[in-house]
């Protein structure tokens, strides 16, 4: 490609809404242009890197077995109705009605689809397992869409569901998918990895996210430095301290504390350090509050707490009103000692290991300093409800955790019978009789991918592509102000030569002055460049530097070929 | 591939709504599966011809110059309000309110996000041309979906927008276009024609329809049999009749003629010929009713009589009491012979030449015989209102007019400053003054251009796939009952030798008798077939069958290797 016929438009200035790295560079390279809220435009640029994580994709699941296929974006309401989904998925559904008042959405995922598909297509066990793809556009109506492509309204995606008689036989292709999975990542060249996750709202047995790892992610994950764990945090178990609790040694004694209500006011004002404090949450229960005790130093953890009998699938905290009116003091004051006996008290695991704690008083600013479980306090049970922390110890007992920040960018679940069991999606068995399948399904954000990958490689003057997922692997720019006969050949033979070897190279040809030249490059991140000039040619070299190279370096042209093998 | 890891699905009954044969050959071969009305999955196979036909497309665009990015699909209200077509697009257009009720529409085309993108990124001549283009689903409401992917809600379009200062930049990409698209459908294997079209409600100057020839076409065509001259019959021009108009031999007299109405009914009725006769159409034009008036035999081209000053862009006939009261006859015995001065009178070429010719009495069950334009009839004005018929001169002067039917799969227009001058897209020019720029723009049904190809390519057993648009170019059918080894090794080499030498194979395993392998194979219209069976393994041949042979014959493997060079 030269530039000259290309449409590359790089800018300064990005308004200020784009607040991450990613944002403002796909923006600044000019990969992608704002057409509304979370609806964006991928200029030739873009769509270039675009379609190679596309082609990335597409070829790990060809090789995995999935076979490609293509459905609607636009989806009837009844089949979304069969599964309860059209008002459970919420605001995100975006709800279209056509000319005639039928109800459709805009596709934001295909379990409705792909399986009202599986039940007419899929007769007999004869026929799985099989695992069907498609690489589509998707629309997620996101209250707040923001970080430009990262978490855009309409994205391209990769979404395959399998279909299985028999646990076993999802359990292959699952794992199938997941070894996909990573050598997808692998070759684009990501630095990520493959977490537990919470099998949320979607349902199903077993739940791995890919999570390209950078600071800027929005997802936390905890992985092991002695082992191959790795869980989203949400999910990522906090063991039970190894130890076992003291036996009481101070008496209960009830302390003023004035205005004191956070752990770190309480911990401060009685000189106690956090970790030696309990903090009480109470929240609405199935029937009633519920009060959740936790170390001061550690966080809540939602995910684990809604799998709490006592508690609903979507958390809600008690008001002030209905916390004084049931206990008789405010937030900021409760603890577990003289808690009434009508509110269940669930005790992290960490947090039933002390004694001798401080915890609130039940009376406005007041605490108690020694309380101990047992002697001063019930505990309804014992659960792991808080957030792991670096330092915790691996839950597979094999190392100790560290936390890191990340994207995801893919999702495995095994979702079992959930959805064929609700749209009746059988096949006849060996034994001829029906028999309903079981379910999973497999997602790539593909649009994201590339945000990510720029979240992850990046430097002050703009983007480092892993070389698979740049727009060209070599630019050729030409510095020929005079525009001398020698150099413009010199330029074009070399770009002729990289091309007929296959190597994807551009050739600036725009003539820029240098500095311009160099800090598209650099910015839009090609990760080779070579300079043709009018001193090179009389020296017989090129001015070589790789991207993420401090220096440039002469070569000649067998040097240069050569680096590319 | 290996059939028995593939998901083929070939159907013995389809329901009786696919009434073209291309919309019941794609669902007995599998390659679609109806979601909803108008919404169309495309099953494992038929998306390895779809995505084969994208591929050649894209190629020639590449070729051609043009610039791939893309659009999202769904667009904002404010940028359709500009050019006014938010209304005027009429119910085509899907609108959709998103959860903040701001207003968008799925695309049905692009012609406003593009011209947005280009007000933004091109400042400057230096920039232009360039030509964008998009291989993108789109969406168009139609009021009666039908005929399966050849006219649903959800297709896949290829839509390019090209930028220009100055008409003579413009004619040559939209020639560089016109050009490319020959080049996509004759690599398709696919018999078209490029004829002149009507530009229409989408305005501009010049436009070419591409038009597969096929007699299930909803399109007619005419086009010489002398030149290249070819053109939707909307458009074609009826030259004017070679003779003079005949002095008048014979009196003007009025006839009873009850009951008959029609020009057949008069015709047969009196004993002359539709050729001899005027029939006279009352329609209500801006100032009131316009009289048309055609020979007997012709038909009425409403497109050509839209241009008339008289008439508006939706041409209404006048009702039966409209025209009682304005002539005092009703419909079936009007004429121009005494018709009210105040009604224009607007004679078609051939009709303009007729002498002692029959007409409408303007008295209820009457006509004159003998009649004369000038001595019995005024003529306000002669305009080519009618549509062309085999015979018809061609109107370049080369050549005599056939008539054939055809679907439309590719459009190109040169739309002029239309859009860009309701946008405000400028440039600025060498001069440094902003002018609007010219746009052409060029459209592909892709997968229209599927069943396109089917309606002009099948038998009784099924599709004949021209080769570039094949799902796999060759099969190879194991027959292997017994599960002979020797039979396996020499079907599972053949489908080796094949797929090295880069020749698409599907190898059928799946262990079907013979007759309904081949029966799949050939409805699914695989071009070449090839049999590997216990008694060729022992006699050291291959039954080898093309799609569209009548007979098979026997060939070594070096003969049939040879067949693929």
């Amino acid at each position: 490609m030269r530039l000259s016929q290309f449409h590359l438009a790089t800018v300064k200035e990005v308004p200020a809404e784009a607040e991450l790295v990613s944002h403002k560079l796909m923006l600044r390279a000019g990969m992608i242009r704002k057409l509304a809220a979370g609806l964006y435009t991928w200029t030739p640029l873009g769509l270039r890197v675009l379609r190679k994580v596309e082609a990335v994709v597409r070829e790990e699941m060809d090789r995995a077995g999935a076979i490609e296929m293509l459905m609607p974006t636009v989806q009837p309401r009844e089949l979304w109705e069969e599964t309860g989904r059209w008002e459970k998925f919420g605001g995100q559904l975006l709800k279209i009605a056509d000319r005639k008042a039928q109800d459709f959405c805009y596709a934001p995922t295909a379990e409705e689809v792909i399986t009202d598909f599986a039940r007419q297509e899929l007769k007999s066990y004869k026929q799985l397992p099989v695992n069907f793809y498609q690489i589509q556009t998707k629309f997620r109506d996101e209250i707040r869409p923001r970080f430009g492509v990262m978490r855009a309204r309409e994205f391209l995606m990769k979404d395959a569901y399998s279909f299985h008689l028999g646990q076993e036989s999802l359990a292959q292709t699952y794992q199938a998918m997941y070894d996909a999975y990573g050598r997808i990542f692998t070759r684009l060249g990501l630095k990520f990895r493959a977490v537990q996750a919470d099998t949320g709202a979607i349902g199903g047995n077993a739940s791995h996210e890919f999570q390209v790892i950078a600071d800027s992610g929005e997802d936390v994950i905890a992985f092991s430095d002695g082992s191959d764990y790795a869980a989203n945090v949400e999910k990522a178990e906090a063991l039970s301290p190894a130890i076992a609790r003291p036996a009481p040694s101070a008496a209960l004694s009830r302390v003023d504390t004035p205005k004191q209500k956070t752990i770190d006011e309480v911990s401060a004002f009685l000189r106690v350090p956090a970790t030696q404090c309990v903090k009480t949450l109470i929240v609405k229960g199935r029937e009633g509050l519920v009060a959740l005790c936790l170390r001061g130093d550690h966080a809540f953890n939602e995910v684990k707490a809604n799998k709490l009998p006592e508690l609903t699938d979507d958390i809600v905290m008690a008001s002030e009103e209905e916390i004084v009116a049931a206990i008789g003091a405010k937030p900021g004051s409760i603890g577990p000692v003289g808690l009434p006996e009508s509110i269940p008290l669930i005790v992290d695991r960490s947090a039933a290991v002390l004694a001798d704690f401080v915890c609130g008083g039940n009376t406005d600013d007041t605490h108690y300093t020694g309380a101990n479980w047992e002697r001063d306090a019930r505990i309804t049970r014992v659960e792991d409800i808080r957030q792991v922390v670096a330092g915790d110890p691996s839950p597979d007992g094999l190392g100790t955790l560290r936390i890191a920040r990340g994207i995801e960018v893919g999702h495995v679940f095994q979702l079992g019978s959930k959805y064929a069991e609700a749209m009746d999606a059988t096949v006849l068995d060996d034994q001829g009789k029906a028999q309903v399948m079981l379910m999973g399904c497999y997602g790539i954000g593909v649009s994201r991918i590339v945000a990510a990958a720029i979240e992850q490689r990046h430097d002050d003057a703009g983007i480092l592509w892993p070389e698979p997922m740049a727009p060209w692997r070599v630019a050729v720019c030409m510095i020929n102000p005079k525009g001398q006969a020698e150099v413009t050949a010199a330029a074009e033979s070399l770009y002729s030569e990289l091309a007929a070897r296959g190597i994807e190279v551009v050739l600036d040809d725009r003539g820029l002055r240098p500095g311009a030249m160099f800090a598209d490059m650099e910015l839009i991140g090609i990760p080779h460049r070579v300079v043709v000039s009018e001193r090179g040619v009389a020296a017989g070299t090129l001015e070589y530097r790789a991207r993420d190279a401090a220096e440039s370096r002469q070569v000649t042209v067998d040097e240069l070929l050569r680096l590319f093998g």
